[in-house]
């Protein structure tokens, strides 16, 4: 995808985080990786194992051995920390970052993640232009390598994708028009004044509000509807006549 | 926090993933972990291992022997699923379920999360009110459990505290008036006045522009003036008349 951010873990110490990185990364469409001087290897069968089929990533991978050289021809960096530096720098939430990214279409960003433990030496922090900081429960907010690379990658992907924030899943069928729904409202309520449900006049408008208020509040589909007039022509529901 | 949903999962088969999602909702400042049926024990040695911390989570989870049980004394509940299931539902992002949350306050939210390998049966889903669907590479979009948690978790507190998008870090300085950033500006061009590199009057011009903007631009502190003038005070400048 155009515009996508370079992603540079600083000396990640265990392989199987660099394959939980790459799985992450490729969940959010984001495929250059750089290693600055990993540990471990990211071609080892715990990396390959971890990244459950994200082996693209790794395979793609390039190793550096200063960071300085891992974001040489990048035009923007930012650095991500949990914790504060007091470092004289424009600290940012990973969805303001990815907002930029987006409002900066030609400049290659890189975005660096530090090593396990310590997460980013400030000599590495101060190679940035901004700092990524993720707003999380304060009290707890140390995340692992591969959980801090899926935030702030899909902080990047919703804004790359920009998907509908909501839809309804209609399966085969469509929506009942309003005719149809209100078609199977009388059906049943046909049903009931014969069963001698509403003998006292009150209590049978409410019952019919309330039943109108479900039936229409619910988006009812063709599909559903059939159903209801499944269920309502099996059930024997006693005739008034007969009860009384 | 108030109105925090109740995660609920649903027939997690591993004990590590019980404590990663405990950690990850940790994270999220969202404390109330429900199991159904659960394979392993969330409170062996693995699970609180992989909780990182987050034992109080753990410790306060409630087991129940279906998910009807488990969602019985909430009052709205989403579904989260990564493959589309042809149901009648309406379907929304992480981030739209977030905002809706926070809409209805006094609505009790539940939200389930479905077994490592399958992720939640037809049967569980179809007792939700709603279908999370997260929003990633389509190609490759399996997460897992913990990761879900932890993108579901993460919206809602972004919902929850509301956090600056960007601030500027200034440690113990703080921002330089403009005044001393001209000042500043006015000593250097004068010792570059000094050693002779302006000796054509075009160049002088664009040079001073330059100048003037990186350092106008880049939101100079009192304690990086500082430095600034250690430096061009150090600096041996020739002087125009002991060069020519």
């Amino acid at each position: 995808m155009n515009n996508s951010p370079i992603f540079i873990l600083v000396q990640p110490q265990l392989a199987e985080n660099i394959g939980m990185a790459a799985r992450a990364m490729l969940n959010c469409g984001i495929y250059e990786m750089r290693l600055v001087s990993p540990r471990e290897s990211h071609l080892s069968e715990k990396a390959l194992a971890a990244s459950s089929g994200a082996d693209i990533i790794l395979q793609n991978a390039r190793i550096f051995s200063s960071t300085e050289q891992a974001i040489a021809d990048c035009d923007y960096i930012y650095a991500t920390t949990a914790r504060r530096r007091g470092m004289i720098k424009p600290v940012c939430t990973a969805r303001f970052a990815a907002t930029e990214i987006f409002s900066h279409p030609h400049r290659k960003c890189g975005i660096l993640f530090g090593p396990e433990r310590t997460g980013l030496h400030n000599d590495d922090v101060c190679l940035a232009n901004s700092i990524i900081e993720i707003p999380l429960n304060p009290e707890h907010c140390s995340l692992n390598l591969s959980q801090a690379v899926l935030l702030t990658g899909y902080e990047w992907y919703q804004q790359a994708v920009s998907a509908p924030q909501q839809h309804f899943s209609l399966g085969k069928t469509a929506f009942a028009e309003k005719e149809k729904t209100l078609l199977f409202l009388k059906t049943l309520e046909d049903k009931l004044n014969v069963s001698g449900i509403f003998k006292q006049p009150e209590k049978r408008k409410r019952m019919l509000i309330n039943l109108r208020n479900i039936f229409t509040r619910t988006d009812i589909t063709e599909q559903e509807l059939n159903t209801l007039y499944g269920v309502i022509n099996h059930l024997n529901i006693p005739s008034h006549s007969s009860k009384d």
